[in-house]
């Protein structure tokens, strides 16, 4: 089944698809930017202060979109705050190494997710949310910093490896309880394109690239 | 007497005056982020990011710029760590609102001060500093939403009236700590161009812009 723009509940979807993601980089960028306190050092926090910032810029982009397509980009994020709100109430660090690979992995994910998303949708809103998806290597000195904290402390190991997998619990757990209440985005994605089957493969991708992702840091998954 | 920037005095104090104008905002871009989430909806979460998106913006130009100049901005930047720390922590906002006139009133004291200290750096300086210093107006909704909170509370307007004087005398108190410790800024501003009258007049027009700010605010300073 092809989606067109003129389908009400495909313009639905798409609202929440745009919404979720605008809203999913507001709060990256208030957390990371928040968490960027617990660096030890200025080199690091400035490094986590400009992952934060790409957020914003991602954002204010995609919210310029929005209005440009005649979406208020307020109410399209408003269903959105109570699970992200969960989720980073559930998934606060306590330790500066633990905000960093919730920078690294929990982004991951959800932008693995959206580029799934990005599949079924017509070439403008790809366009459009390519353009907050952008991947512009900021991340990459994460890899490093997780690396070298696993050497010199080799318990870190386990702690981020079980941090790891609570990141991914969280996340996939919130996006079923989205998933529940959101009809039009449900349905776009079980209707359209993907039939269940289809659905539980990309679980299957998004957990594969989460693995690869902990491995990238040196941490199993 | 006029500066040159081969004399080592002045390399000092210009090194100093960018490091803490760098570190000021990237803390101001930290704070501002964090206190977003405060917001009561998503348009003012939204314009409080913005006003810390620019903040990180300005840091990241002054950083590239002390670069080219050969200025370590992690060097640089250090020795004000713990007056910014000391400054941050006496004036965390309880609320909403006085996380909205500390954006607006202690960013205000700040870059007045930077201002008047431009005046007495060379050219290339100068304008490394005005880049940073750059009022863009993105800082104007708080004028509206600060009024109108007063309007429908009116025991707010003597709390936030209290609250300015407050961060006025924790942002004096620590640009005094920084002169105490920082001999050549100190030097810089006592020995060129500005006398201890000088000084004392600086002071005066610093408290006069911040009476007029907390005025634009409706309050009384």
């Amino acid at each position: 089944m092809e989606h067109t723009p003129s389908d009400p509940d495909y313009a639905a979807a798409v609202v929440d698809l745009l919404g979720v993601l605008a809203y999913g980089e507001l709060t990256a960028f208030i957390r990371m930017a928040a968490d960027s306190d617990l660096a030890p050092s200025l080199r690091l926090k400035s490094d986590m202060a400009g992952l934060a910032a790409t957020e914003f810029r991602q954002y204010s982009q995609l919210v310029e979109r929005m209005r440009s397509m005649h979406i208020d980009p307020d109410r399209a994020m408003e269903p959105f705050v109570v699970p992200f709100t969960a989720y980073h109430e559930r998934t606060r660090p306590r330790t500066w190494l633990e905000g960093l690979v919730k920078a690294f992995v929990g982004e991951g994910i959800a932008k693995d997710f959206y580029r799934e998303m990005a599949a079924f949708v017509d070439a403008e809103t790809r366009e459009v949310m390519d353009l907050a998806l952008e991947d512009v290597g900021e991340a990459d000195f994460v890899v490093s910093v997780v690396r070298d904290a696993i050497k010199t402390d080799p318990t870190a190991s386990g702690r981020l490896a079980l941090w790891g997998r609570r990141l991914l619990g969280e996340a996939l757990s919130q996006a079923q309880a989205v998933a529940v209440t959101r009809d039009a985005l449900a349905m776009f994605l079980i209707g359209g394109g993907a039939d269940l089957a289809a659905v539980g493969e990309m679980f299957t991708r998004l957990t594969e690239r989460h693995t690869e992702r902990m491995a990238r840091l040196g941490l199993s998954a």
